[in-house]
């Protein structure tokens, strides 16, 4: 520790964060090594048979909830939603919720937002799952099933581990629930080292925009829930304004604000998400926005504009390696800017709101 | 209109938006006293006694969305999300949707992913609704209910008297559905013409913010909505990044943005939604950020501070109103700042994607 006008300042701003990037493939292994522990509620889901889903997080893990939304809808052709958590706490509704499965998704699992609502959905009929990384939590307690994601003690404000190990999760649960096990995830952790390899070319990036004030991030379909996740990890640990929009949606009226001045961050791993983000991505290129990639060899337009993903990693598992790059460019380009990535301004690890 | 350097410039920018955010009283007044067209529908969803509501929207009609969800939770205690087009229209989902009801709002009722949303719903047994200014729309023809929203025409790019249209007909179908006959909303008219008359006092405040570079918009409960329509229309007419966040999501990472250079918008009206907004205006206030108010005289710390909102306004039907403040605040930031937000760059009217 070095002491610098009486404030303690780590001797190496961002090490644990860097740390915990840098753990992602060997959580992946061992998550994958113990999928085991995910078949007594692949069973109780199968049991029940849920004609719907709704999801409950916030922050990073509403982000992991976006991704696995999706997944519900298209492979198990469940509807699906994203509860508002204080419809339960601040205006005490409580549904009815037969044939629901609610899952709740949280890494410390101490929100008591997130707690009450499982607590409320459980009375009301739902069948309730927690995803979290401390099977001792209050909300792995309050829910009947519960998923540990595996990923390890996370000391870092800005969550990395434990995103895409919560993915994971969700990831085999879906997987599972088809009778699949979880074969399109064994690609993901040498993805992982071949991605961790590519720091430096994405510092020289992020260093390159030590002074952009403000982010938007776009992508579709699964890779939603990457660009939702890049934008905050900018947020908290540079404290820039960073907006993720679906190619979509972006179309919808926020194109207005991309010019030759705003940066870009586009996701477009191979797949359906990436075809359906073919318009934005022409319309970014027509407008002379200065854009970096994510994705194939097909939409990174050159090696100093991004970053090629390893090739035979699924769409639906894409998503679990496709943040590592932007964890490193939210890490990098924080410490270019003098910030130190590990402690936030403004934020604590647990955030309890009500 | 005046030619410049060969282009056609409106010879007084602004002057369409303006002129629609003054018709909203009138809007509603038409809306409230035609409320009989929505009693088909009432009795229609009536009968069908959904268990679940999908809503399917982009851009500010999303917003309406997100209100008429926090409505149907609320009040009907029905679960309810938010559909992802793109799992429909990209990945060719059609799940099971049999006991659900499908709302698809959009002014012009002419996107083909919603209409195709709404087509593979219907066809898979869902109960379907457009909520449209066109009933001659293709979304208004391929759903079984139409409302019409009575907005009459709109022309400037930036929608304001739709977006309100929509919310007070999705407020009176949630009423209906209760056996409620719209008699909170009566005091919205009124209570329109007083927020109208205030426009002074917002322009000054909008002018001094002419050199702020980006937002942060905070509301909670029914006023997420409110929150998530504001920080669109900063962004299509002063393209300026404008990001909005429930009071909860804003202290679990973005608060990390917010310090003495951010400015912040707050919405808290009266009710329990503002109730649960008073941690996040405490931090606000703690960390010395420049904030604008549109609240409850309790709320709003001084006049050149925010707007006061006319009493007598129930929490449900305040969001049709107090967004007004903050349409004339983005009309007027962006006049400040030389753009004309009748004809932002990049937007057409009608946006379509698929």
């Amino acid at each position: 520790m070095t002491q610098t006008f009486g404030k303690v300042r780590p001797s190496s701003a961002g090490t644990t964060m860097w740390t915990e990037i840098a753990e992602q493939p060997e959580v992946w292994r061992r998550g994958l090594a113990e999928r085991g522990r995910i078949e007594p509620v692949t069973t109780a889901v199968r049991r029940a048979a849920p004609r719907f889903v709704l999801f409950a997080a916030r922050g990073t893990s509403d982000h992991a909830a976006l991704y696995a939304k999706y997944l519900f809808e298209v492979v198990h052709q469940l509807p699906a939603g994203l509860i508002s958590p204080s419809t339960v706490t601040a205006y005490g509704t409580s549904p009815d919720l037969r044939d629901v499965l609610v899952v709740a998704v949280s890494q410390s699992g101490r929100s008591p937002d997130l707690v009450q609502t499982v607590e409320t959905s459980r009375r009301r009929g739902a069948l309730t799952l927690a995803v979290t990384n401390d099977t001792q939590s209050p909300l792995a307690q309050a829910a009947e099933l519960h998923i540990d994601i595996l990923a390890g003690p996370e000391r870092a404000v800005a969550a990395t581990k434990s995103y895409t190990a919560q993915l994971l999760s969700l990831y085999l649960l879906v997987d599972q629930l088809r009778g699949g096990d979880g074969e399109a995830a064994a690609a993901l952790p040498g993805a992982g080292d071949r991605l961790l390899a590519l720091e430096d070319g994405v510092r020289e990036s992020a260093e390159g925009h030590r002074g952009t004030t403000n982010f938007v991030v776009t992508g579709r379909g699964y890779s939603s829930a990457t660009a939702h996740e890049a934008a905050l990890k900018l947020m908290e640990t540079s404290y820039l304004p960073a907006q993720a929009f679906s190619g979509a949606d972006l179309l919808h009226g926020p194109i207005a604000m991309v010019d030759r001045g705003a940066k870009v961050l586009v996701i477009a791993a191979e797949g359906v998400g990436a075809r359906a983000m073919r318009e934005a991505i022409t319309r970014i290129r027509n407008l002379g926005a200065e854009a970096w990639y994510v994705g194939s060899a097909e939409t990174v337009p050159g090696s100093s504009a991004g970053i090629v993903l390893p090739g035979g990693l699924s769409e639906e598992v894409s998503p679990i390696a496709e943040i590592l790059p932007f964890q490193h460019f939210a890490l990098h380009l924080a410490l270019a800017r003098g910030n130190n990535p590990d402690s936030p301004r403004g934020l604590s690890k647990v955030t309890e709101t009500r």
